[in-house]
């Protein structure tokens, strides 16, 4: 094992690994990391290292409702956002407040594969909600809750979703946003690729702008737009949530979330170099995509296809009706050195489903494991025979 | 406000605050952080801002057991020990994993006042084992557990207590690590003042030492003898707990807890910090404890006692049976300028406790606080007559 890192991810003469959704190292700004740092440790004030305030470092809450007002183009309130650890953390701190085991959640069809880990520590009930290639299915959503059993919280990847790449449109927000105040759950919203769609799309509003009563949280991340190892994100939220929120015993007991962190955000953001870093991370993934997307379409055979994302991390992929992804993942990896995300972990109805990230292998090692994959599919295909 | 901390902490001029349980801003070593992440921000690998892995940024972790093994004096074994964000976090994570709603869980009476406010967000049913002045009566909790029902979890403070200061001898952790194994409870022990005994005392044993079943769990905590502000801790347990706690979904989510800041942590200890500050922190709570106790001696009224502690940041004051600290409170903050923690926060049968922290106001504040306390108590009881 190297010094750092979640696993070890292999190189491509062992294997092309789609399955991480990770920045590349190359992605990784050291050098912005440093420089932020090193101005923040030239202060002199020794409260930097005391417990901090529980809505966060005030200094960075102004710094991100400045930096994000211009990115998501809407007047971000300060009273509405608070700083967290990130939104696996924010996902806990929910689950721990306001659900308790055995509650109902809803989720889409497929989800994040690990907020169903999440809910499943929390032994939370999850019932997943169709979508179609236009993201979560309101409709039948609408008709689940009339039906009902009706859930404590929806939990939702409104942008460049995790793993289907699908952007939700403003009329289905608006839907979403509508059906959570009428049966009077907590949407609860994963905006870590709001900011990372391709360079020339602009996404429709996050789902702050459409809420219609106040139990809607939009979860954002630095994780991917400066760096995973920071742990910091933010919280959007009513006031009457968020006031919830910081009076819990967690809080009260840490203080704010990652305080000396939020120093080093706060003089990334203000130094310019979060904004620099957020339009190369745009840039080089639309690049990666662009290689994924010609190799997809040079190499899948007939009967494969894939969807375009508008951004994020992920492409799906679509095997045809009854062939699964689970089988194709052992061809795939015992005899064609690449792996990907096989879709049973996301969704039970996505068993001939896979998810490739384009966010962690350059162009020409992506070009290669698309060779690779599709000569696994043939070879599983023709073992089918 | 001012740019850091949880709140504002007044001078001495408007109150001495002696609720306070955190460090004063002159034993927050900015420069020795400074220095650490300097160290550490010269180095090159990008790598350091990859999501970290599950245990936690292995340096650290391997600087963190020599740290510990001297400290401790006993080898501290690196597969049982993993890094946290923190007390708070680790006890968050465990309640998560292990508990669920309605759970009864078991704390000493009095406890760490958060600690219950914790289990209140996780909504378990906390129920407080009484203390003598050798620390928890493990002959009650003994009873409590023959009588019946047995809880799920004990949390625990066995040295340098919070709020009274007690430290549970080697005789009663035995007692107390066998009632775990026999009764098949987790017992969590928070361990943050077992380094911050006063200079000439050496502590009992850890309470890993005493482990006679695999559920006992030690967290350890960065805050109290570094800066709170890293967030940063770490677990002790069986391999085999620790694998299932690294196995949940919110860490295979995160990955590893705040790797940036182990990091700093990691050279912190490298270069002798730790040491040196651990050191010179000791030195300093003895110092205050030095002054708060002959102040309290030469100040308090007759029928007004306090218990001696061997560490930590607290001193228990008891007032005569009937009177009550919550009552008292009023006098001393609106007539006094000085503040206390009252016992019913920590307590139900602790009405006429009050808890003093020593860690943030210097020799001199402390001399003041305590003569107003004293006279705040002699208005209160002469309006009693």
């Amino acid at each position: 094992m190297g010094d750092y890192g979640q696993y070890d991810v292999p190189t491509v003469d062992t294997q092309v690994n789609f399955k991480v959704g990770q920045p590349a190292p190359s992605m990784l700004p050291l050098d912005y990391i440093r420089e932020a740092a090193n101005a923040k440790l030239a202060e002199t004030d020794p409260l930097y290292l005391q417990y901090g305030h529980l809505y966060g470092f005030e200094k960075c809450r102004d710094s991100l409702v400045k930096f994000l007002t211009e990115r998501y183009q809407y007047e971000v309130d300060k009273e509405k956002i608070m700083l967290t650890n990130g939104v696996t953390g924010t996902l806990a701190l929910v689950c721990s407040l306001f659900l308790q085991a055995g509650d109902l959640v809803f989720a889409e069809e497929p989800t994040y594969f690990l907020a169903k880990s999440i809910f499943k520590d929390f032994k939370l009930n999850c019932r997943q909600i169709p979508m179609d290639e236009e993201g979560l299915d309101v409709y039948k959503l609408e008709q689940a809750l009339e039906a009902g059993p009706v859930p404590k919280l929806m939990y939702v990847v409104p942008t460049a979703h995790n793993p289907t790449g699908r952007t939700l449109s403003a009329e289905r927000r608006e839907k979403l946003a509508a059906l959570a105040a009428k049966y009077d759950f907590i949407l609860l919203c994963d905006e870590v690729y709001q900011l990372l769609t391709f360079p020339h799309i602009t996404p429709p509003p996050p789902m702050m702008t459409f809420a219609k009563h106040d139990k809607v949280l939009c979860m954002g991340s630095f994780s991917k737009i400066l760096a995973p190892a920071l742990r910091a994100g933010w919280l959007q939220g009513s006031k009457e949530i968020l006031a919830q929120i910081t009076a819990c015993g967690q809080l009260d007991s840490s203080g704010g979330l990652n305080p000396v962190i939020f120093g080093i955000v706060q003089r990334a953001i203000d130094l310019g170099l979060q904004d620099k870093h957020l339009d190369k991370t745009r840039e080089t993934l639309y690049t990666r995509y662009s290689t994924l997307e010609k190799a997809l379409e040079e190499f899948l055979p007939e009967g494969t296809t894939f969807e375009k994302p508008q951004g994020g991390y992920f492409v799906l992929v679509k095997l045809p009706e009854g062939q699964l992804a689970a089988d194709l993942l052992v061809e795939a990896t015992e005899n064609h050195k690449v792996c990907f995300l096989p879709g049973a972990s996301f969704g039970d109805s996505m068993k001939n489903y896979l998810r490739l990230s384009f966010s962690y292998y350059d162009a020409e090692d992506i070009r290669v494991g698309i060779e690779r994959l599709a000569n696994a599919i043939r070879a599983y295909q023709a073992k089918l025979q």
